[in-house]
């Protein structure tokens, strides 16, 4: 069965006090969901409030970013957290940005984890737990974006969240249906044909991977980068051909709006 | 007029990491607010989480005290920082202490600035103007703590918050209503019989300024301090006075939640 | 009488973790000091290592940058730090950079305080006698960079350091010596001829102010800007006028270099 | 063959800011050597300052205890650092200490780092090479401390450095010379009679391990806590013990030292 829908995230707000990086505001005008950096790995409150609202003047869904409080190595270091730490900074780095959210009359639609975050949670499903335990106790109706296939969906499901299943078009997969390590030959899609076609595949439920393997796989939300030479231009092209296939680019809903619009239209 | 009703509040979760500091738990047996800190001056998360959770165990209001980013001077430092920059460290720290409030199954009450945060706004109505309406924009039912008579109650006012004025027992007063700074003789009141007569009198609408004079002052919440000696049997009979002069001790409630009860009520 | 030696200095290793920023390491082609960022207001390990490398690399003086522990606010925000805070944060940068100078093979030859820290010690003299002694305690050999006429130059010459008394070419002064606080009209001066006059000016010991007065001013260092349009062309531009002027372009020698050069050549 | 001589030495300067921890300063009159935090996992510049000075006073040598950047979690966090930053942070933080004691007029004397980068050191050969060159390269003449027989030591005596070998006397150990890992049963000698025949089995040369074989262990500066109930009661009893044995509580002595000495009196 072919998957209609799709959303297109990026990463924002990456910048910290006179620091700028990663994504430029002109991203936005190419997805659906923006992560925004919480003011650990990256981000600090100005940054936050300046992005925020750019996100929801442009209708593009708003999230929570949270990382490891890791400034100096952009929360890409793994670190030996427990899992009521890791709570505790979810629970944290998402109120936070709620605050944000609230206070430019929107809502925060959706929580993914960062970077080494991200990377540990998606194998250890006692983080896993921690921070989608953190995430439905802040509110029980945000969306939680994990790696598809990973511990991260599997946790988020267990507690009755909304999941969302990444995916990565300049990304190849192995077998197991994880990512092929970056530095490993292949293990980046240069060719945007390729990216395309297995954003295309990804849709239809599965990937091709680097074995040659066909290994089935959940897509609900692509990740994009603007920050490489070509990105831009990239997501556009994406974009143009899902839309072309039929394919709706759209934020996942929060479980509350989905239950606010059944009610009306039920 | 003899107000019949005061609010006692402590700083609490001034801890970091592996610091402790400030009051223990076991002065929420004597207060009705409590004011912890957001992780700027001080708190961390799982500190947060924990003191949140005992706050409201002990049904005592949850509220947040955010400071200046600046843990190795303990927010006591001034800093130039502007009204933007103001406004968003108070929509972060507020945000990210709701989160907290939110995740224990509780909500939010009020919001108290920070050592020289809040003495910079007492005085600057700039900066107490980015501060109120940071909490305003955040969630308008919250109560704004600022001290009485200061430009952070006119802030707050002129937003249309609820403001509680905020007095303290063990500090002596200047003729324009404003502490006497620390340092100067005569600046701290250390005898607890002269300490609950200047409750006794606020409560009834004045306070005694050094010089003699009669200063009219509003007293909505008592700062009580637990972490010196005697502090914890001070605060007891404090609080037994209070309650044989018949004054309720409670914390001042949200605008949303009087609304409600009157709504119920009415 | 005219200057026949002038230092250029820049500041240098202003990156943090993932972030870039500030002067690249071309400028260190055009220059004879650098001021390198020591992790308080900008710079972290890695980078003052590379930094320190490449400018002992290039035969240019490597010297301390200490700021304010604000990274978030690039040690642009005036903070109200004692003088015995200040003593201490000048002394662990200044230790901190001497370490990586040691540590490639060279030495610490200058220090120069960075932002709100420099231009509060140009004003207070308490503050810039404690900077002062920082220096001083860990070496008094080292040059003491200041702004000309300020209160740094008078606290480092009262301890017996060798001042070096910075000047810009790309502001405008004041009647007392002072720079025209940026953001007033004419406080900075755009056009390189108008630049380069003025630092003929003062190379024979005076200043024109914006009043027309000219007033007297020592120079001894030039602060050259690298991250701006034009300048690395304005930098090459002004060495080869002052060259052609005779000017020995030349880092400012510490106290000790120059007891042992001179027992060398007595 | 049995050492005549035995350092004691002490972890110390553990507060930041407002926050005091650890080891108090009389635990100085106790131990030959402190280990002083440098502002990474604990300590500030104002602590640095005192603990320095206080310990330099009391003829205790000083040394810096460099940790991982991660104040929240007290550097007990393992982070997958790279050797290239492991050598960047030790260089940076030596040399703030090293500012720190020059400033007093004094001479660093050791460096021993601290909670998980020792751990991981410890077991991590090409950690142990990066941290070892980082303190040869500041200062080849310092004293390296290392976990008894851990590659800490195999890397500073392979770099030509002069090595320290760290025991415990309040932790048991496994077969192949390793600490047992706390929280196993039997980790920690609580009763001071065993933890002072323990030493004294060191200074021959050997340790029982806790499945009773007697392996083979050297034995130069013994970790010394003075912040648990009973710890500068013991102290002072171990101590005594000692010298009633003859054995001879002194610093190791930087290579430089031992060198003049020997110039002098050879």
């Amino acid at each position: 069965m072919t998957a209609t829908r799709l959303d297109l995230n990026c990463d924002m707000g990456e910048g910290f006090g006179a620091y700028a990086m990663g994504n430029d505001i002109a991203i936005l005008d190419h997805v659906t969901s923006a992560n925004i950096a919480c003011g650990f790995h990256a981000g600090d409150p100005p940054t936050m409030r300046r992005v925020v609202g750019a996100a929801l003047a442009r209708g593009v869904a708003v999230g929570a970013h949270p990382g490891l409080p890791d400034l100096q190595g952009f929360g890409r270091r793994a670190m030996q957290v427990s899992p009521a730490e890791a709570y505790a900074m979810v629970v944290y780095q998402v109120g936070a940005l709620m605050g944000f959210a609230q206070a430019a009359g929107g809502r925060l639609n959706h929580v993914k984890a960062h970077g080494a975050l991200y990377n540990m949670a998606a194998k250890d499903r006692a983080l896993a737990d921690a921070i989608a335990q953190a995430v439905r106790d802040v509110d029980p109706s945000l969306v939680f974006f994990g790696l598809a296939g990973s511990e991260m969906i599997r946790a988020a499901e267990a507690l009755g969240l909304q999941a969302a299943a990444e995916v990565f078009a300049d990304r190849s997969y192995q077998d197991d249906g994880s990512l092929s390590p970056r530095g490993q030959p292949g293990a980046m899609i240069e060719d945007p044909a390729q990216s395309l076609a297995q954003v295309r595949q990804m849709l239809a439920g599965s990937v091709r991977a680097v074995s040659g393997r066909i290994v089935p796989l959940q897509a609900d939300t692509l990740c994009i980068h603007g920050d490489q030479p070509g990105a831009l231009e990239f997501a556009r092209t994406l974009r143009e051909a899902l839309r072309g296939d039929g394919v709706v680019l759209q934020a996942p809903q929060r479980a509350a709006a989905r239950a606010e619009a059944e009610a009306r239209h039920g």
